[in-house]
């Protein structure tokens, strides 16, 4: 089973003090992109693996979309994604990303930043294709893996002060264990080409590969943003089941 | 133009004294990888993008291509390609990749390590897209944004003696000015995901993504090849044109 971290009270507590969590998808600077990315969202069916508070479910559910099913293994995110819910179109599963089969066809699958947290992607991956409709979207927040590669992670002051990130163990993949918010915390690291030939490998065309970085306005509202563009936080992509449901190959 | 530095006498000799310039293909640790993408040579018409000395053409010559174009900017290098060849089915062209039309279709179109050095690579890859033939392969390596982002290349010592790589202005993308062989060689830094932006734009299905690393047999050989794991310095590509020539979309 996959680490549940988010039902670890002292972590719960430092996650809902996030302006993610406060202020919901406006809180997070990389959700314009994201945003800018989903298909118009009338009358869709959709997935959000990993769905936390809900807050996407609810954007969704605003924009038009006709049924959200979100997921997610912490039972103390899911109790506060129903206390700001109740919409009947809005289901709350709790379920393991590692195990979870989807019931159903969707025509959009979502995931925000939880994918890191996934060891068996390949699985994943495969069931949210086999769960998707023809020409169904997937798009998907992670962990860039120049944030989760280093043994040691945590800026680097070089001689003449200047910031940089310690890279190494970049092509060594697997578990990381952090101290983020709590101690411990356990994330799966692999480079961007092994997340997309996953993607490939499960029948999904790739449409947009993106190393998130803040626009200038974002930086002028929140200087900590700069050090994004040293060494991003966020990896964005989005990807499509093909319209005949398989491949289409030379 | 592209800057031309393997007209450098300096450069071009110490480029000559690499294991890939004595060697060839073999003395290229990425090779086996590159060679894996490859389609079955036999019959093909291909375009090498950036040939250098020529081994790739040679190769796919061997491998029963039925005619080969290699495209250099550097006369010094063409001139040891011609040196070596002098088969009716190879032709060498000089010509900068900022400006290279390509005329007659092409069935693959191949890039070693030359991509890094072009400044409008949309132009590039458009021209490409359109000297394939439907279903056309184009399969490439470049280097690594790890390598090229950083102001201050080069390994550094932590406290506890580990090698690391400092990462800097990963997001910020354009020239960088390193002593490469040379003093003042100029490379474009771009990030993956631009690099697969600029490719999806250009008309291309994407099919692979590789961060190179190195085998235990290659480490074994080599052990200076390990530090690669730590912070890759080869991107190896995958793409091709649809077979009915456009991009199959929802």
């Amino acid at each position: 089973m996959t680490q549940n971290i988010y039902d670890n009270p002292d972590f719960f507590s430092a996650y809902a003090a996030l302006p993610r969590s406060r202020e919901g998808l406006e809180g997070a600077p990389e959700w314009p992109s994201v945003r800018a990315l989903l298909p118009p969202m009338r009358g869709l069916r959709v997935l959000d693996l990993g769905c936390g508070y809900g807050w996407f479910c609810r954007w969704a559910r605003e924009a038009g979309a006709a049924s959200i099913t979100g997921v997610d293994v912490s039972a103390m995110m899911l109790a506060r994604a129903a206390e700001l819910a109740g919409d009947p179109a809005v289901t709350y599963l709790r379920a393991d990303l590692e195990t979870f089969a989807p019931s159903g066809t969707f025509d959009l699958a979502y995931s925000s930043l939880a994918l890191h947290y996934v060891v068996d992607l390949g699985r994943l991956f495969a069931a949210v294709n086999g769960a998707l409709a023809p020409g169904g979207a997937f798009v998907f927040t992670a962990e860039h893996p120049l944030f989760t590669a280093p043994r040691r992670p945590g800026w680097v002051r070089d001689a003449e002060g200047r910031a940089t990130w310690p890279i190494d163990s970049y092509l060594i993949e697997g578990p990381r264990v952090t101290d983020w918010l709590a101690p411990d915390v356990v994330k799966q690291h692999r480079t961007i080409g092994t997340l997309l030939t996953v993607l490939l490998r499960a029948g999904f065309v790739i449409g947009h590969v993106e190393e998130w970085g803040p626009t200038d306005a974002q930086v002028a509202e929140r200087p900590a943003l700069a050090a994004e563009r040293d060494r991003p936080t966020f990896l964005i992509v989005a990807a499509h089941k093909p319209p005949n449901g398989t491949i289409e190959r030379q």
